[in-house]
C-alpha cells in the first residue's frame, strides 16, 4: 500500500506535473499566437469577428486565408497530436515507478524538443530542423509507452 | 500518506470528475451536430459517404464544404485546443489540495464558459461574447496551472 | 482507505493503462502514416519541407492538397476527437471501481472499432462500416461517462 501511495506522492509525478502543465500552457500560447496574427493582419474565419470593418463589403473581405495564420494553425494541431499523446502515457509512465533520473530526462528531452518544434516551425527554420524536433518528441513518448506496457501489461 | 488518500478520494477530485465528465460530453456533442449537419444538407468530407445519391455524377457533387458545417467544425477544434488543457491542468490542480469552494470556483467558471463559447459560436452571436466566454475559460485554466506550477513545482 | 488505494493499484487501473496506450500509439501512428504519404506522394504543407526539388519554381509546386493525405489527416483528426474523451473518462471510469469484467469490456470495446475505424476510413470500405465503427465506439464513452456521473456527482 505504501508502495502506490509513494508513487503518486513521489518526485516523479511532481515532476510530471510540472513538466506537463508547462507543456500544456505552451500549447495554449499557440491560441493566443493565432488570435494575435489574426487581428494584426485582419485574418478572420468568421463574419462576425469582422467588426472594426464599416461595410458590410469590407466585412466579407475580411474573412480569408493567409498562409502566416494557416502556418501558426498547423503548428498548434502539431502540439495537439504530440503533447496529448505525452500527457496521457506521461501520467500511466509515472505511476510505474520509473527512477526518477530517467524519468527526469523524458520529460525533459520531450518538452524541449516541443519549444524546439515551434520555433522551427513558426520561424520556417530549414529542414531538418522541424523533422529532428518531432521525431525526438515521438521517440520520447513511445519510449515511456514501452516502460507502460512492459511493466503493467495486462489485456 | 493519509494526506496523498485523502487527496485522490476528497470532494474535489469527485468535483473535478462531474465537471470534466460534463465537458467532455459536451464536446462529445460537437461530433453529433457535425453529422446531423452533414446528414442534413447533404454536404460530405468523403465519397463513401454519399450513398443517398444515385449517380456517381450526383455522388461527386455532394462532396463539398459549407459554411455551417465550418462554423461547427471551427467551434469542435476550439474545444479541443481549450477542453484537453482544462482536463490535465485540473486534475493535476485537483491533487495541490486546493480548497472546495475555489476548486468549484474554477470548475464551474470554465464549464459555464465553454457551454456559452459554443451557444455564441454556432449562433454567430456579436463579438465580443465569443471572445469573452474562450478568455474567461483560458484564465480559469491559466489560475490553475498558476496553483500546480506554485505548490509541486520540480524542475 | 484500503478501498481507495486498490482503486489505483487494480487490475481495472492496469487495463485502463494498456488499453490507451495502445489506442494512443495506434492514433500516433496516424503522423507517421501522413508523412509517409505525404513523402512517397510529394505533397507537402511548407515550402521548408520541399527540400529535393531544386528549383523554385519546382518547390512552390510541391505545396499542394491530396485526397489521400487529406484522408488520413481527416481520419487523424477523428482518432483526436474520440480518443481523448475515451482517455479523459476511462479513466475517471477504473477510479469508481468498476467490475473487471464490464471494465474489460468497455475498453476491448472501444479500442476495437477505433482500429476497425481507421481500417475503414483509409480504404474508403462502403458505409455504413464507418459509421457504425464510429458509434460503437462512442457508445462504449458514454456508458463510461454515465457510470462516472451515477457514482460520483458532486455538482
Amino acid at each position: 500500500m505504501a508502495e502506490v501511495v509513494h508513487m503518486i506522492d513521489s518526485e516523479v509525478f511532481l515532476a510530471f506535473s510540472t513538466y506537463a502543465t508547462i507543456v500544456i500552457l505552451k500549447m495554449m500560447l499557440m491560441s493566443i499566437m493565432t488570435s494575435y496574427y489574426r487581428l494584426t493582419k485582419q485574418v478572420f474565419a468568421n463574419i462576425e469577428d469582422t467588426t472594426l470593418a464599416k461595410t458590410t463589403e469590407d466585412r466579407k473581405k475580411l474573412v480569408r486565408s493567409d498562409p502566416d495564420v494557416e502556418r501558426v494553425r498547423r503548428c498548434h494541431q502539431n502540439d495537439l497530436e504530440n503533447i496529448v499523446p505525452f500527457v496521457v502515457i506521461g501520467l500511466l509512465y509515472s505511476l510505474t515507478g520509473p527512477d526518477l533520473s530517467s524519468a527526469l530526462l523524458h520529460f525533459r528531452v520531450f518538452v524541449g524538443s516541443r519549444f524546439i518544434h515551434t520555433v522551427t516551425y513558426v520561424m520556417a527554420l530549414p529542414q531538418p530542423s522541424r523533422a529532428l524536433s518531432f521525431g525526438v518528441g515521438l521517440c520520447a513518448t513511445v519510449s515511456m509507452a514501452y516502460r507502460v506496457l512492459t511493466t503493467s501489461l495486462f489485456l
